[in-house]
């Protein structure tokens, strides 16, 4: 299972009265099966997940299925807090037709979850999913990192394939490429350093800002992939300012926002999150006319 | 409402097949009941409230309002993820018949939970909930704070009746009753402070720990009443190596283990969390019998 | 060697030419010898010690040895990087007059001092020194914190007397105080917690505060010892606020700027360090205003 | 002033008494001007220059001015916790002969050292200087990072060259090198992540590890240059191993110990700094063995 190549981490759509919107989520799927993104992450942190209930959550999962380009790969987000819920989600998941499952840490008890008991619950997790897992390291959101040691440990697991590492340490990605198989593919999760995880040998990306920017994330790619060094770097560090206010700074509401902002549906968030307020969403407007002339580059 | 007291936050005991045990939940009530503990707090952290279903829930909540003695004040978890789903929760506990509700602070988007953002959602919730609402603070689990400038801000609204506050931070404590109303009561929720709480005028307590030795949690703040200083000060300080071994190094399962090794009924946590090690049990059973003269002399 | 009771941690004056002003420096113990202060602590870290030349650090260790008052204990902060300087500024102290040393954690190797490198260095200090050591933890400067266990170990040794705890973390000062023997003295360096570790049997405090507000620091003492527990809480809560923005906030500029508003001489701190602007300067003045019927009623 | 290239972040050796060995010094500088290093770094943080006098810091400078290849770039560490004395410092390394003065953050009092009292001591260094000023963050350290808001800001100064950035955050040196003008050269502090660096336009490296490792510190950045990006990937990941374990893992003293298993002489470190053990030498022995296949490949 090759996942090389930029994954969006889908935004999840609502409509005026709060509902999950699967219009304008087909909407956007459309948009993105014309790029060339690798594939597709559903019900990852950027899609609100911790903010869904089961209903929709398996809307989600199916209305993606259906949307999406037959050579996109379909990555699903099935981490709960509970070693069983999470053997079960992975199972709807692979049955509703996903290709990979993208696993969180449970990270509620942190104090508890020592390196033992998260292999532990992460190799219960692969034994039982009928289809490959991927790691999930997202410690800006659960409080916990998955060090190096421990992804090196898992990544003996045949059913563990990769990585997803969200916590931007480019010396832990270097580290887990350093000690894992050739075929253990990291992907990463922050936009700002993907280049310099690519030149490591990272597999690709999962990126919350390639649902507002999918051109611009998957060219970085592809840049470094053709030996176009200067470009890439280029490109790179025009991402990295709009990482850092979009993503960053702003958080899933002004993702949506930016999606807004060009061409896709990306609305508000559910509360408690909040939507943008005017005077971000100019500034969020002149970032983006800021880098058109990359595009254009590019 | 006057919440003081010494309360549990209790277990949420499993039979042998993982499912929930409500007879031994039962069982520990009843025990319970014919101690001094001001009453009882259902699916808070200590319940393992993550790792249980709806319907899980349901049944525990039903169970303690059916075995708890009359006199007991019922304060039940509802804080989930999202304000609809909290609100939700909150007027389903009141329905039963709770009598406060326990909200947690929402935390997985820690970056975009702004102090105007977590007011908003209390505030949201405060208005919607039909009996009075008690904040929660437990940043070692959710890696959020309430600092106590936000919970003051809060205190005004007229149906949010105090905090529980467990981050063990005892300047916060202080700074929150400085600058809340007299009758805004704040119950803190590490029992190695409860003492150094008590004196700056916090109203109780609820703690893990009381679910396996109430007692001597008790015993703490009848002897501080009553101005029995010296003796509240021998039994707080046993109290802290009890506390830091069974709650804050071996977590759930130590104190479940704790109340094993006593007359009630612990059992093992739910995975991801493991039970203790042989090792361990040996060390914990030590431990307790150490604590012994202490009770004969409280 | 009874250290019980409070000392001010002294600030040094420097006058218009940026020196050392020892004529301000005898003014202020001039009128803190008049006070109920237990003693002084010379070159703490409120004493901006680490800016200062080992010239000026002898001037100022000679002019308090001679200012103060007969019965006031004198404690010199003889902490160094190295445990060679820093054996030979405690010998130099003691040298001068000093009964006890005060000596922080070493600090910038982090990552290096372990516990048994810091025990080991703490040992070396206290078998060369010919006054007894006073453990100095103060993480909020440092980064490193002294955890009980290492406290307990060092406890041992005869010539180590106690502990300065300044890390406001009363689980901490709890821990300390049950493993310690009897004779073992914790003076507590946060003026926000002070009360409640008196309750749970600390010997006295070391504040930047007791520079500024020396009466009002040592009643919260004085009301807890003749069992006034009420106007003890009062008190304290009163400093929580003061400690907050004066010492917390506001810094050693803002503790230099209370002395002025009082009767004291603080003057302006040494660079990097920047003193108060006009608008923080009146909102000193209006919370020091506030204090005043506290005083009274103390 | 052009910095590229590789700096090794000096060592100072110690004799049998503990003084300053100038000897063992000259015989390491000796076997490194036969390398492609850009020059020294002399009194930096490896160079143990907290736990150095005034007198052993100048006898070092003097020692490496003249025993430096004429080529080699001269790099002093100058920064005290006083302005004054981190300036005073500065004018003696200019005396002295050297091409550019590496300033850390002062740190000791981080609560008050908010970014305008940092950018104030620099740009006061920076005006004082009569020599070009490196910027020098090392939060591991300090506890405190130069954010890249502040680095942007501070190299408009004609007299900031540069930041040497040993946070080992990529993602702020890709902010860092985005936002300011293209003559401002970032040196990077941490072995694991040069590769990443040079990729997003770093200038060069300074690094522990070149004390022990310098043809393959060089080498990557030399391959690097010659676009031969695989062969560079290769060595960066057995560098990344050698940077984990004998500089982040057993400092300053594994560091050394790595200098005397080759042709260095690396020593004991001052106390409180302890040498390793036994069991750790073995350890980084087979560390080192297992390098050498990457020299004869580099």
């Amino acid at each position: 299972m090759n996942l090389s190549g930029v994954y969006p981490a889908l935004t999840t759509p609502f409509d005026r009265d709060g509902g999950v919107s699967l219009s304008d989520l087909k909407h956007n799927i459309r948009l993105y099966n014309a790029t060339d993104l690798a594939g597709y992450v559903v019900l990852g942190s950027t899609g609100e997940s911790v903010l869904l209930s089961h209903a929709e959550k398996e809307s989600i999962l199916e209305l993606v299925r259906d949307a999406a380009g037959t050579e996109k790969r379909l990555i699903a987000g099935t981490g709960a807090e509970s070693t069983g819920e999470t053997i079960e989600q992975t199972k709807r998941a692979a049955e509703i037709g996903y290709h990979v499952a993208l696993v969180k840490t449970p990270h509620y008890y942190k104090p508890s979850y020592k390196p033992h008991v998260l292999a532990r619950h992460f190799r219960s997790v692969a034994d039982a999913s009928p289809i490959p897992v991927l790691l999930y390291s997202v410690p800006i959101f659960t409080g916990i990192a998955l060090e190096s040691a421990e992804v090196i440990a898992l990544s003996e697991h045949p059913n563990v394939v990769g990585i997803k590492d969200s916590s931007g340490d480019v010396r832990r990605v270097a580290e887990t490429i350093a000690g894992t198989p050739a075929d253990f593919q990291v992907l990463v999760g922050a936009a700002s350093t993907i280049l310099s995880c690519f030149v490591l040998g990272a597999a690709g990306a999962i990126l919350a800002l390639a649902s507002a920017l999918p051109e611009k994330c998957v060219a970085v790619h592809q840049l470094f992939r053709q030996g176009q060094l200067e470009k890439a770097r280029e490109l790179q560090l025009k991402l990295v300012q709009a990482s850092k206010v979009i993503v960053s700074e702003m958080g899933i509401a002004g993702l949506k926002c930016a999606m807004d902002l060009r061409e896709y549906r990306g609305g508000a968030p559910r509360l408690p999150l909040l939507p943008l307020q005017e005077e971000q969403k100019k500034q969020l407007s002149g970032l983006l006319a800021s880098l058109e002339p990359a595009t254009a580059r590019a």
